[in-house]
């Protein structure tokens, strides 16, 4: 991923960059293709029907990872509410969704994996809240 | 839309609807369409050096509530904190936009159009909070 | 919706808005949000097992309504080709996530109303391909 | 990203992993990011004018890719049509907007970065396609 030098080439931002954001915005978009990622993995397991909850966590989790990446893109204007209200969103949903991939973890590797990205993620998002004001 | 007809006909929902949700639903997806739109024709108005701010608003706007009207969507498995997460950070985006639209209403149909139609997805999401515990 | 308030006040179209375009956006949101709730409600569905297909090409279908309905949102500067291959797709994904669902019509009325929502959708991107120049 | 953990851990993969389709999926998510930061960069720009087709071409790319890289990331059941006319849409959306970023790249790095970004996801696209049959 280009985050660092898309960002520090932005004319507001003048390479001023805040590095939890930058991280946070990688971590975004790595955790939203990790959760579409296991709950297809989860789709496929023989045991689908004790994963249903599992799934429908990762697919909100993907949604609000997407939309909070790419927000947290954006530099010109400024949304500071929004974009605070989302990162909390966000946050709470790596957070839920991480706790149950965890309870799959000694069975199912992908999960094990998404727990990790889904908790990675969640501390970004928390790291980088109190520099977007 | 289809969203009474696809919510209640779930096997865990049953005809058991509830209507402030599924009219959160509907709006949350009418918003998104909207909001790109109307960051669109912002984008091709002479002035758009003073709808910049109203873009990156209008932008953030649809991104959030394309992934609430998503998650809204999900009967299956539960996910009410952070639904509930969710539908305040998208009331938020729509308050924050509407506001800013409001503000070109004169000038540009398209904005006081959008205007209302974060409006009206702000309270809709308002209302359907309660209803999600 | 508003497609069409909201794409006639756009500066550069003015009130020449092409009707077939105009349903093909409405639809493509409107079968987004179809596919996602019956994703979902498959999932719920004790015989998930026999659905699993089924799933994968709802979520496929959602994904490449949504960005086909934001881009043919879209009025400012021009992306015909792009567009057109993306209607291609979409009408494509629309198809075949039609005929999965309508094997399931008889047994889920979920899948009925989905199998009828794809071929709406499917028919609108086919209109709008020509309109498209 | 964990795109290779992932789709190797998955049920129906189990390690037989397509490199050209990893990468591609990998290159997907990093153009969605880098167009949806790039067409921010561009607003801000005092010469947005000159713009407002790059911006639109980024858009544009930035949703193909996000909802292929989702397609591509997911293994069970088989949409395999799809996802070609998929990959094709994405990689065309990729080459129009390259070629679009290319023309401003000089005056403009964050134009430069994205032109590069999306060479590389058009190319990662058209040599994933021959893997999915």
């Amino acid at each position: 991923m280009h985050v660092r030098e898309m960002i520090s080439t932005h004319p507001h931002v003048q390479g001023q960059t805040v590095d939890a954001l930058l991280k946070c915005i990688e971590l975004c978009y790595a955790c939203a293709q990790t959760c579409t990622s296991c709950a297809d993995a989860c789709l496929a397991e023989d045991g689908v029907k004790n994963l249903v909850q599992c799934i429908r966590r990762n697919l909100d989790c993907a949604d609000l990872c997407a939309a909070t990446g790419a927000m947290a893109s954006r530099r010109t204007g400024s949304n500071i509410e929004v974009l605070r209200a989302a990162l909390q969103a966000c946050a709470e949903a790596c957070r839920v969704c991480g706790e149950e991939c965890g309870r799959h973890a000694e069975m199912h590797e992908h999960c094990r994996i998404c727990a990790e990205a889904c908790r990675d993620c969640e501390s970004a998002c928390r790291e980088a809240l109190p520099q977007v004001h």
